[in-house]
Parts: structure tokens; sequence; C-alpha cells
């Protein structure tokens, strides 16, 4: 069973190749552009694969992303036509919960307000000063990550609706879907959470449009927007108009249409902008090793691959 | 059936002079000093009462305390030796558990460090990345706060254990009890949370000898400290000694030795600490004048009061 790795960065692929080996489950691991024998290889271990770097590869059955988000890979003519399978673990889902509440959290308890408040010294309490169960918060996409943040945000008290694209049946949360369930979803949101992927349909999908939808009548002075999916779901031009406008009231953003974020963007300096460098919740290399040793051992065994994406769908 | 409302200041009083009447339940309200005749008062409802307020009620029968925290009015002389009834709600318990989690994520997700990279346009990650499973919180205080947040924190990964003067039994958590629990709690915590009431028993003690004795081998930086109880329980001098000695690495305040904390406290301007006006939960107040009212309403049909403070204890 041979394994090939490849990566943008050939650091990266390195820390992937000695947690394969570190595994010791049988697995022969090359790191691309390494690939000895091409007709050995059956396995490819991935993250923004340089162009090419999978052609070739005749014997290939299963291609595997680091990360939940396949976007690196999908959509390329140079990526073989075999099953893609996305990261998908229990550690992944927690961090990312982890993030969401932290940033409704931080917005719904002002925390901007009271960090300026203390760079002058002052003890001033902001108002009004709503509970959890008084703010409505919106969870775009309702895969694994957006549930567990579901259940999370509402065990914290929060009014908790989600939205996907194709219509959900979870009885504990209030579904929404596609283009005809967005207007009412938007509306009743105060804080609006994004964990949706980048794909055709939600290229761009967080513009003016879309938040001067949110609701206006909440308990804080305007409709919140975190974004921890992905960034050419979201226009920062459009944030930026939106906050100006007071369409926005504070966002988030962990995501951006490129990255690493320029430093000559306005979102660094604008002071109800929170941002971090993508990192809400990172694949754990090691988690990231077992799981595909794992998967290769039931694939090898005739069980079905685990969380393989509809390339349709684009996730 | 008549009650005194005395707060400290004369609008506060009228606030709950207004919720009270609004709930239309049948009370004779008067709001200190306008007493009238003092033989027909059998309750008090009260915040921080000036000297001498409750004197001279030879028919009060019940106190209630607006506030969780029953030590503004306790070991003073000039309170009547009647029963002490301290405010407990979902809504206080809720917003409580909203702060601890905040401050927790706050300090474990590095948003310090974020928040600075920010203002220089850095795009920077911090490492390590510890997921919420990998850090130990330690609560002090396992009333109704202290094990709501207990609850909460578990469901969002940490470990988490629990300290109280007096051992407790609860099957969901380690708990830790009386100064001979003290240090195995403390060198099993990254991040300590005070719920304490100010007591006696709890006056200074959180001092330079106990935060020297958290975890040092973290996988954060170092200890973090989160105080949501009673400023009283903390020494700051020792707290900003502790950050200057690194054997504290940051720390959320809400609450002080004298509130509200003084234009001039270093602790405004430490970079790594994080002050916000003792609003971590604040009683609403139509939810006290529901609660008096209700528990007047028990008390009459001879059931029993709740939340009767242990005048022993102190909570």
């Amino acid at each position: 069973m041979t394994i090939l790795v490849a990566c943008n960065h050939p650091k990266t692929s390195v820390r992937f190749d000695e947690g394969l080996r570190k595994l010791g489950n049988g697995l022969d691991v090359r790191v691309w552009p390494d690939t000895g024998k091409l007709s050995d290889i059956r396995y490819a271990l991935v993250w923004k694969p340089e162009e090419g770097a999978l052609t070739g590869l005749s014997n290939l059955e299963v291609v595997f992303s680091i990360g939940a988000g396949v976007d690196h890979v999908l959509g390329r003519s140079d990526i073989p036509d075999v099953p893609l399978v996305r990261f998908v673990d229990p550690n992944l889902t927690m961090r990312m919960s982890e993030y969401v509440c932290l940033h409704v959290l931080t917005h719904h308890r002002r925390m901007l307000d009271y960090a300026e408040h203390q760079t002058r010294g002052e003890w001033k309490e902001v108002w009004p000063q709503p509970g959890a169960n008084e703010i409505r918060v919106g969870v775009m996409g309702l895969g694994v990550l957006g549930l567990d943040a579901v259940e999370k945000l509402k065990i914290l008290g929060y009014q908790v609706a989600g939205w996907s694209r194709s219509q959900k049946q979870i009885d504990w949360v209030e579904c929404f879907a596609g283009d005809n369930g967005l207007k009412d979803f938007l509306t009743r949101t105060d804080i609006l959470v994004c964990l949706l992927p980048h794909t055709p349909g939600t290229d761009g999908m967080i513009n003016s449009e879309l938040i001067s939808g949110l609701a206006k009548d909440g308990p804080l002075p305007g409709p919140v927007l975190i974004n921890a999916g992905r960034g050419r779901v979201q226009v920062e031009s459009d944030i930026l108009n939106s906050l100006e406008a007071d369409a926005l009231w504070a966002a988030s953003l962990d995501v951006f249409e490129e990255e690493p974020l320029s430093p000559k963007s306005p979102l660094w300096v604008h002071p109800r902008v929170i941002i971090t460098p993508h990192n809400a919740s990172i694949s754990d290399d090691l988690a990231v090793c077992r799981y595909v040793s794992d998967q290769i051992a039931r694939y090898e065994k005739g069980e079905p691959l685990e969380n393989v994406v509809d390339l349709k769908r684009g996730y």
C-alpha cells in the first residue's frame, strides 16, 4: 500500500510523512516530487497540491484532503477522477465550535466596547445587557461542524436556527433551506455564523444584499457577522461598506478572499472587526494521519470509505 | 403585606418600587426613607442599605437581597436577625456562565495575542493550539452558578474540576474541597475560575501563594485567573506581582477590592488583564421583583422560603 503526500509546502508534506510513518501501519509513504514508481501509488494525501502532482498515477484509487474543506482540489482538471475523501474528526469539530462560541459571546457581551473603555481606564457599563436567550444566532451550513456549533450555542442559551442549501430535518433546531428560506432566516438573525464551504453556489454569497436582510430589531446595536467557513464566500468590500452604512455592526473573520489577508486591507484597522489568521480549526497532523490510516484499513477490508465528497454539491 | 425597598441609591430603589407595583400582587411598597408606619413592614428588599435603614422594624420577618451575593448586608449589626434570602434565578445563572465561557475561551484561544497582532496588521499564528480537551479548568465555588459553569465548560470540551469549602458529591465532576483539597486542585488547574462569595473564610484567598500553586506544565504559556465572584476574595497587588513574575500569565477580572476600580490602578493598563465593570451577571430588575413576589406568596401560604442564607457559611 503506497501513499503519496503532496502539499503546497515541502515542510508540510514532511510533517504528514512523519506522522504516517509514526503510526507504523505498513504504509509505504512517498513525498512529492520524490514519487518513485508512479504505478505503485494507490492513495494520495493532499493539501493544495502543485499543478500536475497527481498526474500519471494510473493506479490511484482515493484522494484524501487534509482539512474539512476540499475547494483546494475541487474543479481542478489535473486531479484524477477517483473518490475524494475529506477530513472529519471530533477534534476539528470541537475547535470550530470553540471559535464560534467565543466570537458569538465576544460580540454579544460587547467585549470590543469594554476593551475600548479599558484603554481609557473607564469603569462604564454598556446597556442594554441582553441575555443569550434574547439573542438570535443563525448558523449557515448544517454539516458536522454547523450542527455541533448549533448544539453548543443552544446550551449557552441562544435562540439558534440553521440554514443549509438543501432542506434538513432536525427536530431540535429550526432549519431554513435554499434561496426560498434565506430571507426568513436572515430576518430572524442577530448574529450570523457562516460555516459554508466554498462552491459555485456559495461564491460571494455574503454580500451587501444578504447583510441588509439581517434583523434590524435585535437587542444589539446591529447585526454581527462571523465567518469561519471559507473566504471566497464573502465579499470584503461589501462587508466594509455594510459596516460603514451601519447595516452591519461588527464582524469576526477567520477567512478571506485572499490569504494571508493583505497588510493593506482596511479590515485590519476597523475598530469593529476581529481578524484571526484562518486558525478557527486547524487539522491536527496526527489526527489526520490516524484518520487516513483508519480509512485505508477499512477500504482494504472492502468496507465503504467515509466522508466521500459529493462532487456535484462540492462538499 | 408591606415591603420596604432600601438601596444605596434612591434611583435604584425607585426601579424596584416600580417593578413590584407593575406586578400588581397586592404588596404595599414603601421606599426608604419614606417608611410610613414602621410596624406595618414585614418584608425588606435591600441592596447596600444605608446604616440603620432596617432599624426599628419590629414586625420584619424576611430580608431579601438583590443579587446573589449577600456580603453587602452580612455581619452588619444594624440588620435585624430574621431570615435573609438571596436572589437565585436562571437568567442570572445563564449570564454568569456566558461570562465564564467567554473568558475561558478568550484566554485559551489567545485572543489578547491575536488582538495585538491585528494592531500591527500581522497575519501570524500563535503556537501551540491546544484543544479545549487539553485545557484543565478549575472552578472555585460549586453553588448554582459554579455548577452551571462547570457543566457548560465540560460541554465545550474542557477538563473541568471544582473546588468548594465543604465537600460536595457530584458524580459528573471531580470535586475537591477545603484546605486539604486545595493544593491538588490548583496543581491540576490551567485556568482558574473564581465564583466564590466573600466571607471571612475567602477574604484575600486569591493571593500570591494560591496563584503559585497553579499548574506549571499546561499547554498555555502560564496559568490564567478569572474572577467573577467577589473582589475582596482577591489581593490585587499579588495578582500584579504574579503577572510580573510569570507565575500568572493572564487574567480577566470583573470584581475588585474597591469598586469602581480606581482609574490609577495598574490593572487597567496591564496588557494581559481584561477588566469588566462588575457586570458578569447583573440581576434583572423585573426578575428580582418576580422572585421576591413569588417567595412572599409561598411564605404567606406557609411554604418554606427558598435560598435562605446560612449565616455561618455566609452564602
